[in-house]
């Protein structure tokens, strides 16, 4: 089994005001960089500023596009790769959660390929398998979410405006070079945001310990991930400026996104049908994702009972008592109790799905997520899905 | 805090019958191969037959020295890599334990600087520093033992047979390429082999943690590693065609690997004392280490009472009702009696250290390991060391 792979060099900056190391590092990539922010909070927040005079400092000259909106969409991903080279710039500089950082690699990789539109590359596109493209510019990440992982993943979720598909696409080469994840710009998070993707990290946690795909090695940081979230997320959403508890979200955030990241495990089909939601509704992520768990545990837990069991003990409610069968069939129970625990209890028609939709949903699973679905202990095939997506409507 | 840098491409490979894998990826490294195995043993066992073999079925051609000692030697390492450019090979495969492994990643990188003395790189020699040297060519490595680490560095000691030194050297370039950890290999280990190399784990696995380079990342894989050992030691010991805790130790060894690998955490005075011991006795490495350790951790648990306490309750000694202070100061005994669960209650006299031998080994400390003597938590000079293993002898 393949422990792990890195297959790029990557270097990542964790702590409270390792902002700072943008000063000391960015250099390192380029003369010029074209600074990716989410819109308007950045800038609201002083980060854009702080961050472009960071930049500056370093000597790296600055184009700024803080006009990043959540989800983004290919047709931004276009326009923004063109800024990139009618201005030459070098790297990209990613600014935000994850829409900025997708956005930042996305740029990245399609200013090299010289422009054009970047749904070329995505799944169902002239070149989805990314063959003899050239590498990404370099590309730096700093995160101001708990969430998302991108700063630790090769992946870029991209929605097509075409087909309203939201896949993840990357390869080596769009791997950040530099990641830099600093609690101290995720204070100021509303609670919501904080729970939606303080949500997505426990999945993306979940989701690597158990896919087909989990080493010992993923298995390793996704329960310290599970154990960090479960002990912290109450308190960052509660008391946002507990930087304790946003520097341990960040962090646990961080390790899911390794395990999930390059060469190492990846999500499963609950990711696979969350994002084919998002991709109909702009939906937050992590929401997409908690609508279709439960369904999604209930069908599966038999393929693997040793590792939903041991779902269920990481979650908190090990009766051992239980056979592990017995504990293995209550991990849809104990992710409902985790997830309400945390207020989120949630349908796909709170999320604006509506029956019609499940088909083109189901569509673009196999067309766009078929990579995620096929990590699942359970081979689910098209009738599964459109069941499940029923089952969480 | 820099978390993590992963600066080579670097695959690793574990579990029963991972080797196999040989025979998929060496190709990816050239058409000829340099099998650096160690003496005696490796033919003896038939892996080298069995490595050969599956070098030759992936079409490369190999030219075997199976000579490899342990604390492999300056002029071996000279020979071999002449002997790499004569046969005009393309990367080498070190096949054993550390020493194997050390050799391996040595003379890919001698003979990518043409050859000569390898000394000429080593401390205290004219390019020490490694400055404008080129990359090592491609280097594989499959290890023997659960012991060194030697899998997930870049590091290779050898020993400088003018001054009888035994530094630790490497560079990026010096990080294997392809790794691989088959616990299938360690089931014929004797006993004492497993005790001493299971002991040296144990404690890159601990300077990792009480290292004052050491991360959340490093912390959680050193925590990880010494939990392991513990649990699974014994049963490798006395009981060595147990797979399963073969298993557990290999994977505990190459996370210790990786904890004390490229640019995370590293290891402290401990190994700088015990690599001075091995420069000038030939001891086998983890028993120099045991027979330093415990001056060390008597004259240092007061840096940081916090870690220290920690190690105490790692190692299962974690009586709550002493202070922190008191459970720091107790992590001397906790590991003293740890390493007398093992057998090993030794001191450097046992090894054939004589008193006159204690100025040149802490001349070499200083000289050839400061590097990771810089990473102790409490600055020691030499009269601490001096004193150090005057307690210890």
């Amino acid at each position: 089994m393949k422990i792990f792979e890195f297959a790029v060099p990557t270097k990542v900056y964790f702590g409270a005001g390792e902002v700072s190391k943008v000063e000391e590092h960015a250099s390192s990539l380029g003369k010029k960089a074209l600074l990716l922010a989410a819109k308007d909070t950045m800038r609201q927040l002083g980060f854009l500023d702080k961050v472009k005079g960071l930049l500056e400092k370093s000597g790296v000259e600055v184009v700024v596009s803080d006009d990043v909106s959540p989800n983004p969409r290919d047709v931004d991903i276009d326009r923004q790769a063109q800024l990139f080279l009618d201005e030459k710039c070098d790297f990209t500089v990613g600014l935000g959660g994850g829409s900025a950082m997708d956005t930042a690699k996305a740029v990245a990789f399609l200013a090299a390929q010289g422009g054009g539109t970047i749904r070329k590359y995505l799944a169902g596109g002239d070149n989805a398998g990314l063959e003899n493209v050239k590498d990404a510019f370099p590309i730096m990440v700093i995160t101001t979410t708990a969430g998302t992982g991108s700063e630790g993943t090769p992946w870029w979720v991209i929605t097509n405006t075409e087909n309203h598909e939201k896949p993840g696409t990357g390869n080596d080469s769009t791997v950040a070079k530099i990641a830099i994840v600093d609690p101290e710009l995720m204070l100021t998070i509303p609670p919501s945001v904080t729970r939606g993707t303080g949500i997505d990290v426990l999945f993306h946690a979940m989701e690597a310990y158990i896919a087909n795909i989990a080493t010992p090695f993923t298995d390793l940081l996704a329960k310290e991930a599970i154990k960090l979230v479960l002990e912290n997320l109450d308190t960052a959403i509660n008391e946002g400026s507990n930087l304790e508890a946003r520097s341990q979200m960040a962090w646990a955030n961080t390790l899911a996104g390794i395990a999930i990241g390059e060469g190492t495990s990846g999500t499963v089909g609950i990711h696979a049908m969350g994002h084919s939601i998002g991709g109909q509704t702009d939906a937050p992520h992590g929401m997409t994702m908690a609508s279709v768990a439960l369904p999604y545990m209930r069908k599966t837990w038999s393929a693997d009972t040793a590792r939903y069991a041991e779902v269920t003990r990481m979650l908190g409610f090990g009766d051992e008592s239980k056979s592990e069968a017995e504990l293995a069939e209550y991990s849809a129970v104990a992710l409902e109790k985790t997830l309400e625990k945390y207020g989120v209890n949630i349908k796909m028609r709170d999320l604006g799905v509506k029956e019609e939709m499940i088909e083109p949903m189901t569509d673009s699973v196999f067309k766009t997520m078929a990579g995620p679905l096929s990590c699942s202990l359970m081979e689910l095939n098209r009738e599964d899905i459109v069941a499940l997506y029923k089952e969480a409507l």
